[in-house]
């Protein structure tokens, strides 16, 4: 089977393409070919099936016509503009976003003629916007706050629509916030929640910008990459016309995220992790989401990391070859 | 001050330019100018204020900046392709009902300069998609069952977020069922709820094509015209970043409307109702809301009709003048 991602070199993307280099296979059927598009040339780990690599903005004219022209079978939908430069740059955001997906889905409707390929599209759960309940369900509704979850729900409503239409058949996920992310700290609102695993399990000092009381819906890289993998070989007749999903994930406390780091790395690990208030970041978090009732998800066989300190001990085990450096 | 009324040729158009010809003032401020659109020419109801009149495809590229040009104080955003038209026709659907609100939100953001009109933009209980709960809450999700829905859904989420960034003053109206819809039996699915009232009014047979206890949610044609001028006029500030309300309205069943009917008309008026189910409509409209808990809208002072009976009042009052023909 031929498949498609788009953002395949972003990190989500990127491990994604890992997982299914080792696997050979997506569910029953090997993979034949994959077609990865990014901005950058996306990575291609050693496979026994063939890459095709495309690098462009994927909203310009004419590009979603490209990729789809050969039929993929499977089409995961990656690429985005992040929350934040989809704040800063109006147009920006919905130019990639709203647009580039408008222009996947209608390349797809163009070929017309039966095909029609399962496509999971990457949402977030940027699509809801404070005062929220305890927990929200899966049937709170949308109102984001940030013109990046406007987009996110726009998609969600067109991917239900085409998919009810039969021009193809969409599972949207809502992904929590990943954890631990690797690489350096960046700029971000939300780095921290991932510095302060990741900086201290490699000896370095980190800063912790809230308050340990702060509780957010956490998934691994790994745990994030097994929800793409069942949401493309999900049977679609379960799903019915509701097609986009809040993943599970685990809820934890700042607090809680560094008691497991104190468990798995000792003391020393959570020392490194200096505390300072910053008010225009516990702000922003603020108005995030705690923790979400993501029954439905759960149901249909969506499976999240067990605990946090599993969380962690992903982390070490895929980014660290198993070694803590403090 | 200013008003633009796009789809101004349509019932409830009409009867909102008609209650502002006749009060001269929209809140406190006199009205000096009334620019109308449509796909037809609308009509000029005499009035104290100038018309200026446009007919053309809204959507079609520059027609937007033309009809804001001019800095219009207050948009009132009704014009669309209908339910049953948007969903046999794919794109023209979405080419009006989507791509031409995005043209208006656009040319408002064109203009720039501080420019931030109130946006009234009529939405619709489509945007919901059973299953549904007893009654709808304001808090529940959208998930359409048709591209019409979809459409308004998106709409509502591009609203919020324009008037988030600045760029206008919005506030999205779901408005219930209208009932009685004057004129001519249509071919709408949702047709007989105001058939077998106007019909049995003016001494003519109708035909009831589903079960007396399927029950829905009403109002008025005055009660909608009610709606639009306290969403033009209602304080912004009061509705935070959530801009679109479900309007409230009077749930009834099929068997309540009749009673009403009766207790006004008499026996002889529900006689000339044909009870003969229709299976194809009795099945689209068991996918319908039923029933909402219009709390919020209630809360900011839109007012419903009182009963069913005051609807087949207003009927009587502004279709009949005053006149029963059975």
């Amino acid at each position: 089977m031929h498949i498609l991602v788009t953002g395949a070199a972003g990190m989500v993307g990127r491990k994604f393409v890992e997982r299914l280099a080792r696997d050979g296979h997506l569910g029953e059927r090997a993979v034949t070919k994959m077609t990865l598009h990014d901005v950058v040339l996306p990575p291609t780990p050693p496979a026994a099936f063939v890459y095709a690599t495309s690098v462009s903005d994927f909203a310009a004219p004419g590009e979603a016509e490209k990729l789809t022209a050969e039929r993929p079978d499977v089409i995961v939908h990656l690429a985005a503009i992040v929350s934040g430069e989809a704040e800063a740059d109006f147009e920006k955001g919905y130019h990639v976003n709203r647009d580039g997906t408008q222009a996947l889905f209608e390349a797809i409707r163009a070929i017309g003629d039966g095909y029609c390929p399962r496509l999971v599209f990457s949402s977030s759960i940027a699509v809801f916007g404070a005062p929220f309940p305890e927990a929200i369900g899966d049937d709170f509704f949308h109102t984001p706050l940030t013109s990046y979850g406007t987009q996110k729900a726009i998609c969600e409503l067109l991917l239900s629509d085409y998919t009810r239409r039969g021009i193809f058949d969409g599972v949207g996920i809502r992904l929590p916030t990943i954890c631990v992310r690797p690489g350096k700290p960046n700029k971000a609102a939300s780095g921290f929640f991932s510095n302060i695993i990741r900086e201290p399990l490699a000896g370095q000092e980190t800063v912790l910008p809230v308050d340990t009381s702060v509780r957010h819906w956490f998934a691994s890289p790994r745990a994030a990459v097994g929800f793409i993998l069942h949401a493309a070989t999900l049977d679609g007749a379960r799903l019915g016309p509701r097609r986009n999903l809040t993943m599970p994930g685990i809820d934890a406390t700042v607090g809680g995220e560094i008691d497991a780091l104190k468990k798995i790395a000792g003391e020393k690990a959570a020392k490194l992790i200096r505390h300072e208030i910053d008010p225009t970041i516990a702000k922003i978090v603020d108005g995030w989401p705690r923790t979400f009732d993501a029954r439905r998800a759960a149901e249909l066989g969506f499976t999240a990391d067990p605990d946090f300190e599993s969380i962690v001990h992903a982390h070490i085990e895929d980014e660290l070859a198993g070694k803590i450096a403090v």
